[in-house]
């Protein structure tokens, strides 16, 4: 097989951040190919987020692969917080004036894009080794990686790096003329979430996120027949530790009367830990490389936050490719860092406190016990304090702070 | 002078709370003596909070005290946040529809209780040495002071403990058979706050609090020609390493170029570093006697909640003791520590996160800094932001969560 030795931007990762901006920049007749390490069968395993803001849905629409997600997708206009006992639902629509949030996998996305993209006869290698990006300084940067045993060079215009917290991208960037350049901000829970996916209906038609004694947990879904559980567990916990049935048993003892009773419990079909994690680069952008996605920052699950900044990552990276090519400015490329980071630090930061909120930090004594009580007290309590909690969630206005 | 030897409540400590609450029982007809450990000057002396709540206020207009601090308080219906170099306004009037703070500073408030006590004829023995309680869990407390080189004992149906953080009535409940029901809450923040006041007309016709690269500052004002200035300073930092002049000179590089220009000098006339802690003792009651006011909770300064606290300890500790005379019923008495503490916890919190708002902590790192600087952001660009400092600086609503 043949693969392309030049196009006009090079994306490094076929998750949900490059099969997005792939497709966003199709749309606008711009040429690019996506080159991810791993499998696509691979990258569909990957269970990840389930939770899209408008806009998330809105980018979907807007390349026209939202048909499915509209679908099977679940509209929730709420979510439940129990602590003390007691359960207190969140009216995100009441509180923000009608906005709601999707839930429908990260997986199911990835899976609309890629047959999407598929069906549109758009290049895609997966299963490229040793990925290396290079001259992204200068003008022409490169792509080389290597693929049935030879050696290839991918020629382009702009490299865009989705290759998520882990990938070659960000870590290039540390190695070159920019090392001096890029700056990186990180916050390390001492605590992870141990996560279950099973076949069974959830115990609530909307999410309940709990804040108890033992520990937070999240009842989360991703159909009317797939749920999605997550416990805090100490960092130091491996997933072999947890039978099926010790995280049942501990869940339920997380949980309120009502929860306890509904939970349908049945054998999981993926179980993993994994850390939280707060995390930003500055900037995203280097010479004629960008930064997208998890590549650039990284946020605790808690506000469900990680593919939805992702999403506006590649809108704001897209309309400045779009602009570069079809008005031939610049503005675009050059405000794209500040125009993503401004958004990325206000998830950030309701990120980290959501997380704070909900979970339990023996390390802050019993006066940061009480103190994380009486605000979970006044968020409940308030209108002005819950309304908070929802126009975060939902996701803050495009325009916000302008 | 002979003095009293049986009153129905005896109050330890003439401060604001023990004056109120003379007040508040003299005016429901039941007799209560005041025994304080300095002299009414000294009292008098204390540079405290300036900032008094609606519900501070009305307490002042009930005892019928409230003429000067209306003719002479200032009302802010509003103050400025200064970060990043720039002010945000906190229309504090328009946000909690129609509510003001009030700026009359703690010594007029104690002054116009004093004078209100002496023309009442009331007992307050200032100057009582070896002040101490006895026998508060049983039917018959009593107190023994000396005076006038001789001892004295004051028994009494109720004991109320109003005698600040370092007062004897808490110290002697942990001493006591209630040494294992008391639990103290207490996190001490690690700078202080170094404070001049210098009869110069207020840089600002409101309140302004400083978030600075260089430290929290905060201009606040006791009338239009005495302000109070505040800068956070490192906990090791002396007083006497502070000459006036080094004091105007760092709260200038902390204020923007207008306030720097607006700013008036002068000598201070009282200038003192003060540590800032949160504290909480529960429960407030122990047999028959009450703790209010700063004998039971201190609060960091940053949200102007400690006085306005007092305040609603003694409306409600002065509610449970009428009940208790006109009405022979142990209701309100039995539910003082809850009724207290639900309101001391939701200011605790504002208190706290307001302090790590807007005061520097490089303990929290790089991220713990642009973490900050996003709330700030959020709370100023929000409406629903900017509503939950409001709401919380006026003062929550009596009933709030009720």
């Amino acid at each position: 097989m043949n693969y392309p030795t030049r196009t006009q931007v090079a994306i490094i990762g076929a998750g949900p951040s490059g099969l997005l901006l792939g497709a966003l920049l199709h749309k606008a007749g711009i040429d690019a190919v996506i080159v991810e390490r791993q499998s696509g069968d691979y990258v569909l395993g990957r269970i990840r987020a389930g939770v899209l803001e408008q806009v998330t849905m809105d980018l979907m629409d807007e390349i026209g692969v939202g048909a499915r997600m509209h679908k099977e997708g679940l509209v929730h206009g709420g979510f439940d917080m129990l602590f003390q006992g007691q359960r207190h639902r969140i009216d995100m629509n009441r509180l923000t004036g009608g906005k709601n949030v999707m839930v429908y996998g990260q997986t199911e996305v990835t899976r609309d894009l890629m047959d999407a993209r598929k069906q549109a006869g758009l290049t895609t290698i997966y299963e490229a080794a040793n990925v290396a990006i290079h001259d992204f300084g200068a003008g022409k940067p490169r792509v080389t990686f290597e693929k049935d045993g030879k050696s290839h060079e991918l020629q382009c215009d702009f490299i865009a790096g989705c290759d998520g917290f882990h990938g070659v991208c960000r870590d290039t960037v540390k190695k070159s003329a920019f090392a001096s350049a890029i700056r990186e901000y990180e916050k390390v829970y001492n605590f992870g979430w141990l996560g279950v996916l099973s076949d069974t209906p959830p115990v609530h038609h909307e999410l309940i996120y709990v804040n108890s004694e033992r520990g937070f947990a999240l009842c989360s879904q991703r159909s009317n027949t797939r749920s999605r559980y997550y416990l805090q567990v100490p960092l130091t916990d491996k997933v072999e530790q947890w039978s099926d049935q010790a995280f049942w048993d501990e869940l339920k003892l997380r949980l309120d009367p009502e929860a306890r009773e509904h939970l349908v419990t049945g054998p999981s079909i993926e179980k993993s830990i994994a850390p939280l994690r707060s995390f930003v680069t500055e900037p995203l952008r280097f010479g004629r490389l960008f930064l997208s996605g998890d590549a650039g920052h990284i946020v605790p699950p808690t506000g469900a936050k990680g593919l939805n900044l992702a999403a506006t990552d590649v809108k704001y990276l897209s309309a400045a490719l779009i602009e570069f090519y079809q008005d031939k400015s610049e503005a675009g490329i050059d405000h794209y860092s500040e125009r993503c980071l401004k958004r990325i630090w206000r998830a950030e930061r309701f990120s980290w406190w959501f997380t704070t909120l909900m979970h339990r930090f023996p390390e802050n004594g019993e006066i940061g016990q009480k103190l994380q009580e009486a605000e979970l007290d006044y968020i409940v309590h308030s209108e002005t304090g819950a309304r908070s909690v929802a126009e975060n969630y939902v996701g803050l206005p495009l325009d916000f702070g302008t």
